[in-house]
């Protein structure tokens, strides 16, 4: 999917939710346990209802690989269903050497139909660029998590040296910056704003300011409204462009909205963020 | 795997060479491409003639992925197919917020057998925590990797703040660490010498005195030697302990010997490793 049609989804259907196919069988309802299918089922019945709410799928990897072969079948037949209508991420949080991570850009772009993988900055520039050289998908890489753990590396504080030419003198500039925004000023430089995303996690509202400086145009995948705590409003104030900017993906608060009519209560919570978000939408002049 | 047994097998086999499962079906023999299970046969073969030169066997996830359904199901078959007297890493750069890094865990150490999992630093504490859970499993942490991205993060300056108590006084210190320095001294309170390795690449030997420093007994799981340039003796040299605490992967360099004779030209080099490494294991006194 291109930039433009992404753009295009969001302003028709008035929404930029991203729903989180985290699929726990544990946590799914009870009748469905059996099923043969259960995984794929359950999916199934909240695509089906949540549809036109949304842009978005993200399917977390973590959950299929948890049942091995049949997991992964349930990941394919999923990611299947979702018509082209729709982004599909591939939570997967990837990366490795080159030739590794060519691999992994093959799994999820060309063994599967995905449009977007989440990646892993730490290994650098050519643990990702493989990932950015297939035409019309997305590299979505981690900037700023929204859990606990992003206090011990990526919050904090780098040293970064830059030559500069002053009157014709080299001149050597220190700046310190947070880890997270020395990825993201770096990662700038490897794709563009049709092939590039980052992660910035909604719990992290008081940051996002100062990272739509770093990065203005380009999409922010914000995962953590809903279970995680973090806010729509705020986000959507802070982040939000005149191409809107953002997909904020809602899992548990979503796909486990009700035990009985679980699929019927999803749709409606879908729904709720959908009309919440047609708001932020239209305080935009484009 | 315990420990103890790792290092049992180590010395009862005087190697420390991890097998890399790197398993391309473009770059296997010509005559088992059009196997219908051509991955699994291919890896059976090199498996088979490795086997009493290696301590571990490292499968790198993406190369299955890539082939989708039937790739994983070469993964499975291949961990399975390995003997219990083998260490058994899935490389697979795993790693996100603590819910999914449960799934993860129980994908690797429950759905499949493995020992060991490599993952990520960059998402923190709660990303890595949930693989430190597992009795006798082992959590594999990127430290300092073999590649040229390593620049990018992993070796920029951090500025670490200690608070120190000086004659009844709290005064605070900066000192200036790289990244992956600080990856290291932060996740060694994680875990213990039993369930927490690190990933510190083999191209990276003039960091290696450094990197004891920080973790003087911890094991290493060293990339890099063969295709990549890397040297053994020097790694050795410079990083192994009484107990070893190394286990040096070779992928490509052995399972791409040959294209005719390709088993029993990869367990010759296995081989020739497994002898290097016996010599440096012989200037030990334990």
């Amino acid at each position: 999917m291109t930039r433009q049609q992404l753009v295009e989804h969001i302003f028709s259907r008035q929404s930029y939710l991203c729903v989180g196919l985290d699929t726990d069988i544990t946590k799914i309802p009870k009748h469905l346990q059996s099923h043969p299918d259960a995984i794929f089922e359950f999916n199934q019945q909240i695509i089906d209802a949540t549809l036109k709410y949304c842009v978005s799928y993200k399917i977390n990897t973590a959950f299929y690989e948890a049942h091995g072969l049949k997991g992964w079948e349930a990941l394919e037949k999923t990611v299947n269903y979702i018509p082209e209508t729709h982004f599909k991420i591939a939570d997967a949080k990837r990366g490795d050497i080159g030739n590794t991570s060519a691999q992994y850009a093959r799994a999820f772009f060309k063994a599967l139909p995905f449009d977007a993988i989440t990646v892993n900055p730490y290994m650098g520039s050519d643990s990702v660029k493989p990932f950015l050289e297939y035409q019309d998908k997305w590299t979505i890489l981690l900037g700023l998590t929204s859990n606990i753990g992003a206090k011990d590396f990526e919050l904090q504080k780098v040293i970064t040296t830059n030559e500069i030419l002053e009157e014709g003198v080299h001149v050597s500039h220190q700046a310190v910056n947070y880890l997270y925004e020395k990825v993201l000023a770096t990662a700038i430089e490897w794709g563009t704003e049709e092939n590039l995303m980052f992660v910035i996690g909604a719990t992290q509202a008081d940051e996002f300011v100062n990272i739509r400086n770093i990065a203005p145009n380009h999409f922010f995948l914000v995962p953590g409204v809903g279970a995680q705590g973090g806010s729509l409003q705020a986000i959507s104030e802070k982040a939000m462009t005149k191409y809107c900017g953002l997909l904020v993906n809602v899992s548990r608060a979503i796909i486990y909205a009700s035990e009985e009519d679980f699929a019927e209560e999803a749709g409606a919570i879908a729904h709720q963020y959908q009309h919440e978000m047609s708001l932020y939408l239209s305080s935009l002049t484009r």
